[in-house]
């Protein structure tokens, strides 16, 4: 099955690694990137985002900017897991095309409601700002999108940010809290999903050994990034979380699933930014959202390695 | 001294009041109003301020729609203060002039950006949505504008849609929340204020016998719209709230006014979309809004009166 | 008409003159006087309150000590409202008499239940700590007592603590809210009310001239108190609050009074403690609480000076 | 390594068990058993705790009611899970000793106060109203208690009566924040642990097995209880949460540990009564609790199974 998608994103180094498996996939036909502050500043995500498409050799891909700042809070950013540039790891040369004038929002809006119901599908590995703005600015985006894909929340691990909080979910509580209850088909891969695809010693190594540019690249990112998380976790190698939305496009049998009302808690400092899952239906909500919660991790790094190779 | 403003409106009769007060003075321009879901949904709104430019022969005033619902939470209407229609009290014809096609964001956005900086003054009457994503799409806006002078909150007086609460901030709280944090220079009117401002029989009397069609509607408004409030608050009349931002432009003397610190309550479910003031300076924090907390009521109504006249 | 009275109580200055007014007024029994922390630690009020009883004679009333810290939240205390002491203004000898050995909770209870129906009245002018305890221990307290009369809350005046919050209800929220919902015949004393009694230079001269020990004493408490509160209202005198509790079972008429439904916030960081007042009655709530929302002030002041003359 | 403790409970077929297993292990020695308001309303809890301390022969051990209602906010109970009674499952006959007249809360101040610091361990299988309240009347309790050991909470399972909450914190979760403050050394076992100590067929067969009428009584309470708990879970056999925290104390190395920081959430109505649990340290706050996490569950089967041969 093919898909069209929007990859909406903050880069990071995980995000990075998923923009280019989606450019690797020829199951996937990229329409556009579009960067959020999270990870990091806005003037750096959309620019690492160009980086990114070029080492692809792909600049044709329109790049386009979106909010520098979450709905109604101040920016949380992320520097002491992704470093100063957002892409540490790995030196990429400043991008060579110009980013795409359209606003973020826009380009979803226009890209969504201009093309045939059902064929374009957002794919959000970043705090939900430009996607809240977007439905904000054109609600029938939600009922005219194949679906929403995206890397965000926890459950059973708790949060990566504060203990009930993950990090795309805690920057904009109020984007998410609008996402999940637009009424979108939406799927997510929360950090009880993604905690188990470890960048261990032996899958970074195996991309290194494919010994292209890209793949280099990939490399130094799983280096510099599973660094901070072996040291917080205590485990061999960091999850790679963004990569797996893009894989759940490519081989959805990697994964397990559950259809899941969610809720975004909005109110308190203390829970801020918890995705609230009711995984034993106690509250008889109806649900709104599928959770991958569970991957085959040897299946999903074979999958990136062996895309990672075509480029 | 002279305006030019953009008015952001859910018509709604004292914002067609405040609309036709705007359009009647010479020392304002107009330059667009922007209509959102409010008093009632967006697809009313947008008409009624067609409606209203049309009524008071300025169909070249561009109206653009916006958001038709707040930015979180699900959209509250008051028909129950308006009617059915929003302009219940006289019959206006459908509008004859198009919506202008650019959303009101992108309206606020492009005029404010696209004159001298200090020149645009932003006059809200209505929930605050529209607001809250042009300056989400384009903060700049924030300290270009002359400033932003609304019709929204309530200190003394207690809410009118909750104990805390006044219908404009409690509908889109978090909007509001980011509008009083933006930095842009801020006036607003209050319940305070507008609670000093009555439709007394004596004052619709005086501008029905102005016998313009003009004055008939808006007479014909005031009737309608007092009654809510009479039985509501017990006095002769009810607060003509809207119209008193225009005329802070027109006549600042007659209002009395405090530098505070304002913050807009959007966690509790007790509480929310109160506009929090600091009216005795116990935070210590620097105060970011004008608060116009007293009106010359007779003063008011005889330039309002004065003004339709030329309509 | 007769009264038996508990007094919970922090002093406090305007405490101490409470219970003065108190045993001052052959219309009051005072069955004793229960401590609480507030405006300063517990060993400091419980000590206090033996003081003020000794200053008036009457080392018979048993004076228990109770809650050291609210319910669930750590204790703030106004040691710059009040001094060091809590009593800074006079010096008065620490007491002869020891303290009753019972809990404050138990001795309210024991009162309580121990009394025929409807003949105790509780006072409370602090933080509710002791009151909670009670009804938590015997909740049928609630439609024993002939009533409760305390100072706290706060509408139109905003907070004295915060915009949002009075002290006495700001430092115990959690222990206000399981007061205002008892069901008991609660009649409460806001800063609306306390605002508008202010210790002029000719009250406190008035007072000062009666030239008893008491008399020195309240005189000295009323010039130390109203510094504070001069300097942050700019008033000519500070506001007496916690006497006017007295004075509601004195002297009923000198109060204005409506019937209200009130909640108190408990959830939001912001507006914590507030007493959220329905005035227009815009929730369609039960009323559950007396609010005295005005005062005559000059004879407030009158009442209190003659009886202070008495001791 | 011997025990005094006190039971605080709200039976409920598990809390009966939990008794038993406590009234039929030499190590322990029960001081008192107290009950509140919980599982089902006072009147039936402290009447169960006399019929189970008497079906095991101790009536001599005090039995003393407490708290009929959270600290502040409205009982919620939990027949659908418990039956009518409580105690559904096995007939027991009215108890024949009387209660204890002393308050819960009265008796566990006296009887850890009364002696010696560092002997009583406190036991609670319930919402923690009654705790709350002795700390709050003396919090000297706190360091003088050998320790708490409670049953609540929940981290990876989710809650069992909202998403994010278990029932006996969310019941009363400011009584909760109080406890998890208060400097005792705590220990919890939470859902995470209980939920995998399974009342399977085999596991209550052979309890039935022992042919007393203990046995036949406990067996009749697994029985009913897991009847809810397989069709909610889908498991064999429904979790036996409150024995778990007497085999804490019993056999210790059953379970597996680890010191967190632990809040609870009082302000938010979706995520209300959460124990919010610092797993991975991200807040850097000091640990306050003991989490007993996992537990070897046919280790406790064969404890509860080999104690209560004894009774």
């Amino acid at each position: 099955m093919s898909h069209a998608i929007i990859i909406d994103t903050d880069p990071g180094q995980d995000d990075a690694i998923a923009i280019l498996l989606a450019l690797a996939s020829p199951e996937i036909e990229v329409l556009g990137v579009t960067a959020v502050a999270g990870n990091v500043p806005l003037a750096l995500t959309q620019a690492n985002a160009r980086r990114v498409v070029e080492l692809a050799g792909r600049a044709d891909v329109p790049v386009c900017a979106g909010a520098d700042r979450p709905l109604i809070r101040p920016l949380v950013t992320a520097e002491y897991v992704h470093g100063k540039t957002g892409l540490d790891g790995a030196d990429l040369p400043a991008p060579a095309a110009p980013l795409d004038q359209r606003h973020a929002a826009d380009f979803i809006v226009e890209t969504v409601m201009g093309r045939e119901p059902g064929t374009v599908t957002l794919c959000p590995l970043a705090p939900l700002t430009n996607v809240a703005l977007a439905l904000a600015k054109e609600p029938r985006i939600a009922s005219r999108l194949a679906g929403i894909v995206l890397m965000g929340g926890a459950m059973r691990e708790g949060g990566n940010v504060t203990p009930a909080a993950e990090f795309n979910i805690y920057v904009d509580p109020e984007a998410a809290a609008r996402v999940f209850a637009c009424g979108a088909d939406i799927t997510f891969v929360p950090l009880d999903c993604t905690h188990q695809a470890l960048t261990t010693a032996a899958r970074t190594a195996a991309i290194r050994a494919l010994d292209t540019r890209v793949a280099r690249a990939v490399a130094g990112w799983m280096d510099f990034f599973e660094r901070f998380d072996e040291a917080k976790y205590g485990t061999d190698g960091g999850p790679l979380h963004d990569p797996l939305v893009i894989a759940a496009l490519l081989a959805p049998d990697l994964f397990a699933q559950k259809r899941v009302a969610v809720s975004i808690e909005t109110d308190s400092p203390l829970t801020r930014g918890m995705s609230v899952v009711d995984w034993w239906g106690v509250t008889g909500a109806e649900p709104n959202a599928t959770m991958l919660h569970a991957v085959d991790a040897d299946g999903f790094f074979a999958l990136l390695t062996e895309r990672l190779a075509r480029l």
